[in-house]
C-alpha cells in the first residue's frame, strides 16, 4: 500500500469521523493514577469508557468492546490477572487491543508481565522511547515513568518490536513515531505541556485504542490517533495559562476537534 | 402525604439549607474512576466526604457517618468486602446508605454482589435505566456503563424494586425519576454533557447521600438531590465551551448554588 | 543554627530555585482518591511523581528517587505491604520520606500501620492537627479525614512527635506549624479554599517530599514546602470562581511560582 503524507492525512481525517459516528465502547485495565483522565479524553473524542479492570469481569467485557487498552501503570495482583484475562480474551475473540508498558524495562514487576502480554501479541503497543527500547530487550529503562531514551534512538527496536509482534508500535516523544515494522512514520504534532500532566501519554494510549477499534487499517488507525491527540493539545496549550488549564482545555479541544483540524494541521512525514 | 410540585421544590429548597449547614459527613465505597469526582462534588455542596473503603475499617466508619454511598463500578476483592460490612454497620446502626448498582446486570461479579446488597435493603437505590431494570431482575443490562433502556421503560421496574426494598429508586437519564413505589416523581433538570464527563452518575449518587443524611424524609431528599444537581449543571454548561470546562464549573456551580436557585428553576413533575 | 524570618524567607526561595533545577524524582505510595492531583501538582512545581505502589516494585523504586511520600489515605492491604517495603528502603538507603497520617486516630487499620512505620522514623511527618496528636498518642482523632482539633492545640504533641522520631513535623491548617522538636515556625500562607477541595492536604505532602528531596536542611525544606504551596493558593484563588476552578488554578500557580514570589508574599514567624 502506498503511504504518503496525504494519504495518511486523508485517512487520519476519515478514521477521526469513524470514531464520531461509531462511538466505540473502549475496555481499559489502567492505572489508579491517570484513570479517570483516560476516561474523560475517552469521553471527549467521542467514545464510550468502560475501566473493567477486575479478574472474571475483565474478560467477559471484551465481547461487548470495539477494542480495549491494558496498561501497566499500577499492576496490582487483581489487575496483573485481569489483564491477562483480557487479553487472552482479546486474542480469542479476535479484538483490537493496545499495550501501554508504563515504566517496563525499570521494575521488575510490570517488566514480567509486559513480557507475558507480549506473547499474546499486541495490535498496538504505545510507549515512550524507554519503554519501546526495555520491551524488545534494549535500553536503559527509563527514569520512572519518563524516558531516558529519544524516539530517534527507538526506531530499531521499535521496528523490532512490531516484527516480532505483528502488529504496530508507537513510540511518543516530540515527534511520535508509528511503525509496522516496515513503514515508519513520524508525527510531529503535540505540545511540550503533554510532559506536565499526568497520563498525558496514557490518554494518547485510550484514543489509540478508540481508533483502532474503529477503522480497520491498523497503521492508519495510530497514526490518526496521534495526529488527532497532538493537534488537540496544541489547541489546548494556545490559550492555557499552565498545565491545570491546559488538561482542562485538552478535553475540550478533543471534543471540538473536526475532520478539517486534521487534514488542516497534521504533519505527518 | 399530598406531594406537589410546589411542595416538592419547597421541601428541595429547604434541604439544599439543611445540607449547607449541617456539613454531613458522607463515607463513600466507590470506584477509583471517579472518586476523586465525588470526594470534590461532594465538598463543593457542603458535605464532607469520607472515602474509607477497606475493611475492618469501612464498618466502623459508619459510626460517624450521617450518610453513606456505595457504588459498585470497579468492586475489586477488598471493596467487595468493605461494602458487605459498610452495608451491614448500616443496618445495623439504623444509617441511610445509597447503592450505585454501576453496570449491574451486564457483569457477573457485580450482579452477585448487587444482589447480595439488596438484600440489606438500600435506603436509596440510584442508577440508569438498565441498571435499575438489571437489579429488578428485568431489561437488557445495559452497554458497558451506559443505559440502553429509556427511563420511561423502568417506571414498573423501579416502583417494583422501591416496595420490595421499602426504599427510594432513582432511574437518572435525561428525565430523572424517583419513586417510593407509589408517587413517581419526574426532574427534568440536568445537561447532555453530564453524559460526556465520567462520573456524572456517581457524583449524583454523593449528592443523593449527603441529601439522605440532612433530610429525613427520603423521597424529598432524592428529589432535592436529583433537582440540585440538575440545575447546577445546567448553571454549569451555560458558559462551559466543552466537556472539560463543563466538569470544573460544575463544581463552582454546586459550591454557589442557593435555595433560591431550586426555587427559581427547578422543574418537578 | 540561628533562623529568623527572613533567613528562612532566603532559605525558601533558594529551596524552590533547586526544586526547579533538579527536576527531583519523588516516588509516592498514596491513596486512590487524591493520587492523580498529587502527581499533577508535583508535575507543576517542576518535580517528577513516580506512583509506584505494589509490593516488590515500590522497595526497588526508591533507590531511583530523591525523596518519597507515603500517604495513608486508602491502605489496601497491597499498599500496607507496599508502604512498609518502601520505608524500610528508605532507612536503608538514607532516603528522606515523608509520612501523610491520612485520619490516623480515628481509624484501625490505619493506626497501626501508622505507627509501624512511625518506628522506621520518617523524615517528615505532615498531617492536620487531630492526625499529628493522634500520632503523638493524644487527642479525638479527628472527624473523617477533618481535623477537629486546632494546630495550636498541637504544638506540644508536635514537638514531642518530633523529638521521638528525630525528625520534623508540620501540622497543616490556617497557619502551618513546623518543628523539629526545639524551633517551632509558623507559616501564615494559604487560603480556605484549600480544604474545599480533595486532596489540598495529600498535595502538600507531595510537595514536602519534592522540596526534602532537594535541600539538605530538612526543616528549611518544610518550611518552604508548605510556604511555596500557600503562596500558590492564594494566587489561585484570587482568580477562582469556586473550588473547581481554584484546583485548576493551583496548577497553573505552581507552574508560574518563582522565588521572588516567595520573597514577596511569605509570610514565616
Amino acid at each position: 500500500m502506498l503511504r504518503t503524507p496525504p494519504t495518511l492525512l486523508a485517512a487520519s481525517s476519515a478514521a477521526l469521523t469513524e470514531v464520531r459516528s461509531a462511538g466505540p465502547l473502549v475496555q481499559c485495565v489502567t492505572n489508579t493514577v491517570t484513570v479517570n483522565f483516560v476516561a474523560n479524553t475517552l469521553l471527549a473524542i467521542g467514545a464510550s469508557p468502560a475501566m473493567v479492570d477486575v479478574p472474571d469481569e475483565a474478560g467477559p467485557m471484551v465481547r461487548a468492546a470495539s477494542a480495549v487498552l491494558i496498561n501497566l501503570g499500577t499492576p496490582s495482583a487483581e489487575q496483573r490477572d485481569a489483564m491477562l484475562e483480557t487479553a487472552e480474551a482479546c486474542a480469542h475473540a479476535g479484538r483490537p487491543w493496545v499495550l501501554d508498558p508504563v515504566a517496563v524495562g525499570g521494575l521488575p514487576v510490570r517488566t514480567a508481565l509486559g513480557r507475558q502480554l507480549l506473547e499474546l501479541r499486541p495490535t498496538v503497543i504505545r510507549g515512550n522511547a524507554s519503554e519501546i527500547r526495555a520491551l524488545a530487550g534494549a535500553g536503559t529503562g527509563g527514569r520512572g515513568v519518563d524516558a531516558s531514551d529519544g524516539v530517534e534512538e527507538a526506531v530499531d527496536d521499535a521496528r523490532a518490536l512490531a516484527r516480532s509482534t505483528g502488529g504496530v508500535v508507537a513510540a511518543s516523544g516530540p515527534v511520535d513515531l508509528v511503525t509496522d515494522g516496515e513503514t515508519v512514520i513520524r508525527i510531529s504534532n503535540g505540545h511540550p505541556l503533554l510532559t506536565r500532566v499526568t497520563g498525558g501519554g496514557c490518554a494518547l494510549g485510550g484514543i489509540v485504542a478508540a481508533f483502532t477499534g474503529c477503522h480497520g487499517e491498523t497503521l492508519e488507525a495510530v497514526v490518526a490517533a496521534c495526529t488527532a491527540y497532538g493537534i488537540a493539545a496544541e489547541q489546548a496549550a494556545a490559550t492555557a495559562g499552565g498545565p491545570g488549564t491546559f488538561a482542562v482545555s485538552l478535553l475540550d479541544a478533543l471534543a471540538s476537534l473536526t475532520a478539517e483540524h486534521l487534514t488542516e494541521s497534521g504533519r505527518i512525514a
